[in-house]
């Protein structure tokens, strides 16, 4: 951690401030004099300390770290990738590409084994479908609830694909046990209350990345949930909030390879969210593939036009089976380059 | 609501979905050919239209809104300003210029008292303190939680100031039972679970505007502790997520006229959280003063660089002290102007 | 064109407004009276009419385009792809991948000509080079100005590689004669005297989308040109300002599909520029290639850490062979998904 | 200039690094060895040094800066305000609040006198007017260029009112001799080239600040100006893109102290291109009024519904009057308090 010190201050204050620190945390203090400011230097572990309390002291013009703010889900520290791997066999990192497809609600008991079965034959191994919906309007449809996750069950049962649908409120945790992986959703990336009920957990959680949220800050909601003890994160890049109004966000496709480099956890992308518009997701999808993505999770419908939501971003089972096939092809080709 | 249908669809798939629409909505549909698309154009309540569903129909281009999609929120429905009183008489609304001031955290009996006694003193009329805090890091302090509200239930006894408070997960409600104003923090702006739940309380909530959201989202959830029935909704603007790394947010300040334009809710401004700077809390609270908002929420710490969370945008008391004259004398000044 | 009206206005100054539109364009006006207000509809063309005009009428609440407001550029019009293609047979556009690569300024005839055999040996079929160089700071390497231009030809005679230079002052056009593409950067995109003038030449111009600009400014610009005559513009996507700083800009990747089917130019991706990281480039240039992209522009350097300016971004030869290489092959592969 | 090193340099390389620095500059350089990485402290002036130069360096991981680049527009090395004031007496800077005001485009001399007149009575000090207008159209009405600029004259020479008007190309400086602040708009900000032509000039140039442009950036485009030797630079904030639609920019109020604090130059605003709504400019006025903005410039139209363009952000000289009444009352106000 590199402190800069306000021009002109006491070399009391400063004593004072510097004793303050290494009484404090365990660091060593390195200093240097400058034509115009002095510069402190904190040598050892300042995962523990906090920017804000340091940026606030009288002295202190500003502050840097130069260590990452995370440490569990640091690739510094555990260099070797994390594949999240399910009872059934089916993984997420480590290689492969996983493809995780189905609705963005679960509408009905036809409508979702119907496309459970479409995609499993399409060669997605998880099933994805919303039971609790995050709307923007109160007046819309919120989904099916509890009776969701009991369709889901079902669809389970018929094809064997594990479950990946959203929690919106740690009240609603009693009815997530049969599902195979919860997902955090943008909106709640930093209600860390939630994180931290997740942490407890030991099943894995799918972390999507927040609106407006930086890569820093999405390790960090993983370092929440780490903290707690469970380490099964997968990461989800699923666009963010710009000025552009083309597409309904913008695709930050370069946070895969950052997200890989700075840490061990899988990375999947969701082109489905990042554009909000159907002929736009293969393209993206192949894009993900290209750049390394682990996984992706795509929104199906056999009848988009009359999806309870989302439909305009939603793709047909049979769209779904010409990406899944070009994905999978590419991805390979891509590893073989 | 107006719909541009893609070109060249066929009169039967036209007529099939116009169909639809005056089924399933109470609304009457009009139609324009133009030269290379057509339009129609819905009368009526379209609230309750789902313009992500209208969007995903095969025949559909594009979907525009004419009337808001927020009614209890809307000013259009209920023209006059709404005031939140609270039972000891203090006003947010109507026409003053509400002072909310004290810590980022509580820390301490004689911290929380002291700096309550000094901020009332200088004018505020409500008591801000966080028991329980959100954190970017899982490592950062995060609060006193229970012990912190009772410490504020002390402070309101000893100077009669409400209090006003952060909420961070549902789970904590029965403990805010003495608090006096709710506050749902920017991160929860969209956590829908906990506003339907403040919805059903009959108690003021402050409203943060999240990061990245607009003011239409901002609305809209107002529009969802509303829907409850609890119409004592405070909106606050407090920095939106930009580009510019000057300061830790860029103050919208535009967007106290625009939200008082749209809806008849008080609309407050934090100008701590909106800078991260405590040099800069007293040109934006004179700027939101000048501009008309209802109150000032403002972060004071009787000794900032010890404070245990966001000490670099706190103020000290006799810097409160200073600001809460000036701010008031130009709200009065501006009413005259 | 749709244009909303206020509620409340007389129907005086509608008829007057009506009449206004009709007398002023070629177009026909449809009215639509909903419950809360009036809507016009204008069919016909629509390109010439200035939306800002239109929505200071007094009786105007807001406007919105149906067509858009470009035509040269646009798909509709003209549904086949365009290609530039320059006297050596070198083509950007219609079906294969351009490599552009070279140093991000020229620096010597040593330099240039060692870096264009190198790129030309992997594949690159353009050789790029700064000559005048944009900085932030003034006090900044500005480039070798003409010095550069010669040298460029120098390049150009012994490889054979046409030139991609950037041009920052209409002024310096009598030194351009033996460039081959010249380059409008991101900060000159709306230079639109620039623009103007450079739509009176018979050259490929490479337009770069602005840090901050829409997708549809950027066909605007493009707009700029191709009225002047000039109809050989390439788009170029490089990254947009947002709030990550992880990345020096964020690559929308998206804009490529966008762009493809809004408009029939040809469209290139900027990886160095759109990461600012080395080690970003070759991910970002396989997920562009996979996307669809008609070239790529890399930074090419014999010695980045020598480099005199953009030396953090540039690639070395031999890194730029391992991805001409992988990029060419997965372009291939790509086309026969 | 602190210089973080990758981990795990050779001694070798890491002292060949620091010759190079020593050598190449006239600076100190400092080391600390730390836990994880080496860091690097350089003393001295630094302005020359070019952080992109030093972080391409193999062995470097990343660099930041302690003193600001920019030298000449820095309050560090001039701590009294600059106040720019013309040879009629009238001044921006320097404790007043200048206003600017006058129509979009110049249209003909009726227009501009009959606008001139009016802005003058209600106590504008200076005209605005545009003669070459940046529109985002080809199409869209491009300004009546030298004839503009003559009108302008002529209402100059009829009003007393010192002319601020836009350059769009330094080609057509000759026309700008009766100019006596000339405009860079937001799309030139960073047109170097042109930036450097007024270097040269000896007259006050009215810089605005770019759509996507950080305060930083802002301050080393003024450099650019200033260090051709005119230190006649005007500041304008004007908004800046963000993801919010509500209003056509989103003004960064902050950015006035902040830049006040940062540099001597004098600093307006102008709600009228922040905001793009005319309900909005009074409400942004007043707010940069009070906090210390040194003037305003302001879009008075005569007949806004016919305005040529922004006519739905111009405002009427009748509001205008009361407008030009308030903010100068409360600037004096605020200066009383």
């Amino acid at each position: 951690m590199i402190i800069v010190l306000k021009s002109n201050q006491s070399q009391e204050s400063v004593d004072r401030f510097m004793k303050k620190l290494t009484t404090a945390y365990d660091v060593q203090v390195n200093t240097w004099v400058g034509a115009s400011s002095t510069v402190l230097g904190l040598i050892g572990d300042t995962t523990a300390i906090d920017d804000e309390y340091i940026a606030a002291q009288e002295v202190v013009e500003s502050v840097r770290r130069v260590q990452e703010p995370y440490k569990k889900a640091n690739r510094k520290f555990h260099p070797e990738d994390t594949a999240v791997t399910l009872p059934g066999g089916q993984r997420i990192g480590g290689g492969g590409l996983a493809l995780i497809a189905g609705p963005c609600s679960v509408e009905s008991e036809a409508q979702i084994c119907g496309i459970a079965e479409r995609v499993k034959a399409s060669g997605a191994q998880f099933l994805r479908g919303g039971a609790f919906k995050p709307r923007t309007s109160p007046y819309a449809f919120q989904g099916m609830k509890a009776e969701g996750l009991e369709l889901l069950s079902e669809a389970k049962k018929k094809t064997g694909l594990p479950i990946v649908t959203e929690i919106m409120s740690i009240d609603h945790l009693p009815l997530f046990e049969d599902v195979d992986v919860i997902q955090v959703g943008a909106r709640n990336m930093q209600n860390f209350e939630l994180l931290k009920q997740l942490g407890r957990l030991r099943k894995p959680i799918l972390l999507k990345r927040g609106l407006a949220n930086t890569v820093e800050e999405l390790l960090m909601s993983a370092e929440y949930i780490m903290a707690g003890g469970n380490e099964q994160v997968i990461l989800c890049e699923r666009g963010i909030r710009t000025y552009e109004t083309m597409t309904r966000n913008t695709l930050d496709i370069s946070a895969v390879p950052v997200l890989k480099r700075l840490s061990h956890l899988p990375v999947i992308v969701d082109p489905s969210h990042a554009s909000g518009i159907n002929w736009l997701i293969e393209p993206l999808a192949l894009a993900a593939a290209a750049i390394g993505a682990d996984g992706l999770i795509i929104e199906v419908h056999n009848d988009p036009s009359h999806a309870l939501c989302d439909g305009a971003q939603s793709i047909t089972p049979d769209q779904f089976d010409g990406l899944a096939r070009k994905v999978t092809q590419l991805s390979g080709m891509v590893k073989g380059l």
